[in-house]
């Protein structure tokens, strides 16, 4: 299965801890941050903001190491399956997705 | 948490089986598509390819029901937690990411 980048030559990436199976983070990698990925066994992605390559972890030690890397059935998202070191979010939280959408209840 | 939509109006959606904890598939959801997921506890998308909103399982019967609607900390991505009736995937597999990425071994 062939990777399909967007225009912006980005894939979305989510992540996920290969233990509990929590959603950690989504994020975007290009080809080099897939590259990096699979050469260092740990997850790089593409900052839309920074406009650059970064690996997770690079300033606060939150590696991810890992597991398994997928591809979904139309080749245009990957999934990640990490050990994740530290919290995966900047917040100090363990996942990304610790806040319930307005309105859901 | 406001949801901060793409330029072209829609969100990635990560969907999660509540119970295995398996990522089933990304998709993605503009307002309206969000608003009917929240009013029905049914999920449902736009379709980039068809460019119009639907309801998961609408042909193939393979509803997602609403168990949890979660945002990540900077608004750009949703989590939707759901009930899969029969497989998500319409190759038949009960999740989209059934491929391992080529070079990942």
């Amino acid at each position: 299965m062939e990777i399909r980048f967007g225009k912006d030559g980005l894939v979305p990436v989510v992540v996920q801890d290969y233990q509990s199976k929590d959603v950690l983070m989504l994020a975007y990698a290009n080809k080099d941050a897939i590259k990096k990925t699979l050469e260092t066994k740990k997850a790089h992605y593409y900052s839309r903001s920074r406009k650059k390559l970064w690996m997770k972890g690079e300033e606060s030690g939150n590696v991810q190491e890992i597991v398994d890397v997928r591809i979904d059935c139309d080749g245009d998202a990957l999934l990640y399956i990490v050990r994740q070191h530290g919290n995966a979010c900047h917040t100090g939280n363990y996942t990304c997705f610790f806040t319930k959408l307005e309105g859901s209840e």
